[in-house]
């Protein structure tokens, strides 16, 4: 079972930013910047683009809905996004609000206190 | 006009990979990694998540084909994906083959020949 599939079932915690039958959106706990969420499909799939593709395109529908709610809370130039996955054998979308070239290059990293997760999380749940 | 809308036309040549009504595919000329991919819709709109919902879909449905396509010709441990989008004011996804994280930091380049790039956009193409 992988990390995130731990998550969604609730076994480790996680400051939910939404969540429907297919999708959970949580924020990254070791963000690129405030407000970095990573939405994952339930069904536990390694590779991005070997998703079945409805859901592949449920995935994509659900991540452009909770970056536009993002880009509504978080002070940002634009939402960026990627998949990677060579680190979780777990689909993961990574949402960032990006000011510059190195928030999407996973080569600095913001600390943020439990207070200020709980509330972004809040803030880009509620545009939802 | 964009640069990608100049390459679309036709007015700054480029290795082509697909194209069809409303998207085009190309070889990055400054890759990640060999095979390294724009997928670009052809109606210039700055920001991905601005996108109508429709361009959207369309366009991460083209990027799928393309970036199947592009695994089945390159060694590689499987295709990444990123959206940024902070240099050129024109929608476009980038494709990159992996096989560590460095591969999508954009901080190694990769130099290719043109015989090289004309022979994997001309590879990438037939699978699709």
């Amino acid at each position: 079972m992988s990390i995130f599939t731990k998550i969604i079932k609730g076994e480790i915690p996680s400051y939910k930013v939404a969540e429907n039958n297919e999708f959970y959106a949580f924020l990254d706990i070791n963000p690129n910047a405030k407000g970095h969420t990573l939405v994952v499909p339930k069904k536990e799939v390694d590779k991005f683009f070997e998703l079945d593709k409805a859901t592949y395109n449920g995935l994509m529908d659900f991540s452009r809905d909770v970056a536009i709610a993002m880009k509504k809370v978080i002070s940002c130039e634009r939402i960026g996004m990627a998949v990677i996955g060579l680190e979780v054998p777990h689909v993961h979308v990574h949402l960032i609000p990006l000011q510059k070239m190195e928030d999407i290059q996973f080569i600095k990293k913001v600390k943020l206190q439990p207070k200020e997760f709980e509330a972004v999380a809040k803030a880009i749940s509620k545009e939802l």
